[in-house]
């Protein structure tokens, strides 16, 4: 498997995959070609065209999924799929009715189709969509995501305002309530941060840290080229309340 | 119908329902029992007393549905319910699998019993907890929820901050994004404030403002003590890309 999985496409003060442009690079080496899945958002030609102008300047020519007649062919021909960003529930709802859902997963998987995502796509790699930020807009089919890795990721993780009087839940709160009904392992991955999995090992990198979350456990700090491989030999429970 | 509904059950500064002790005083008026439903939070005996505590004051007896033998049962010989808030996901999720979801809409719609909502509550009230800002810990049978009002509720809820250099999407955006997914107006009630359902009118209350998101329409701010009857007459439609 071959995984790039970002926080964030945009960071403050940046272009689109501005702030990981080396490691796009890095990933996409040898790809002239990439299938960009742009169910998150609504407008998916415009989503697309900021695609391709990203990546343009690597070589890579960007065709967007939802412009192909067979939408399960041109994810089985591809070398590269990109999910970017958007909602969730939308982005899930639509994997599953055009039915490329599983023959991602399935190739991705078996090494021969690259997978790069960013936040919402990024949660897309884990089992389920349980880790979202994003709202319910609408209700897909079931949570189940592509299961790449057998952990959760929090994309966009933000530590807790100790200034502020809202009280709705902090991201700590959520991911608590989380493991409350799982016990599965939890990274928020930091803005400027990313994931990347590889010849079964996986390790962060980027510019921010991450902290993992963990049923009976402390949360734990993580820094940028820090090994996390110990994460892809678990196995995730879900739905047993401790 | 008569229904309670607030954004929040704690406000900074105060103590549990203490921001709303006049509005709640009002609404139980002549209640001697009430039912609780604490399946928003995993501790169900912690959260019945917290709210007991809270309402012996006013000379209300307050029992957990989820000590009684017969949820259905409970709910079905009650004057007034109680829904706290905590996660939305698994409050649906159990008032589906104990069955009582079906039967409080029923007594509630009939004018039998009195609702009263707080955060994951409100949503509740509303037809699909599309509206939630909670995280999907767990996956209910549908998004389907009580259906006591025809527009969605998002409680908690706060204005953009210029300041923040964060990525994640602002409140304002989610529910826009709700908005290109579904035709249904969606109230966002800040912190402190309410809406009181009664006799076929509704009306703002508690001490904040609401901001009310509909589509193809510029957001619109309401004070506290604004007739919002017009909403109770709307048909909502979900599912309908803009």
């Amino acid at each position: 498997m071959d995984l790039l999985l970002l926080s964030n496409s945009r960071t403050h003060g940046y272009g689109y995959l501005e702030h990981v442009r080396d490691e796009v690079t890095e990933f996409l080496a040898g790809a002239t070609e990439l299938v960009f899945v742009p169910y998150a958002l609504r407008d998916h030609d415009a989503y697309t065209a900021t695609v391709a102008d990203a990546l343009r300047p690597l070589g890579v020519a960007v065709t967007g999924v939802h412009t192909a007649a067979d939408p399960v062919a041109a994810v089985t021909a591809a070398e590269a799929v990109f999910v970017g960003g958007g909602n969730s529930f939308r982005l899930l709802k639509t994997l599953q009715d055009t039915g490329v859902r599983d023959p991602i997963a399935g190739r991705v998987r078996s090494g021969a189709l690259r997978y790069m995502g960013a936040s919402a796509g990024t949660n897309m790699a884990c089992p389920t969509l349980r880790t979202t930020n994003d709202m319910p807009i609408t209700e897909p089919d079931s949570f189940t995501a592509l299961g790449l890795v057998p952990f959760q990721i929090n994309p966009h993780y933000v530590d807790p305002d100790p200034s502020s009087t809202h009280m709705g839940e902090t991201r700590e709160q959520r991911i608590t309530e989380f493991l409350e009904q799982n016990d599965v392992p939890v990274l928020g991955i930091r803005e400027g941060g990313l994931l990347r999995v590889r010849d079964g090992s996986a390790r962060l990198g980027g510019v921010k840290g991450a902290r993992l979350f963990a049923r009976g456990a402390q949360p734990r700090e993580f820094a940028p080229g820090d090994d996390l491989s110990f994460l892809l030999s678990g196995t995730p429970r879900f739905d047993v309340p401790a």
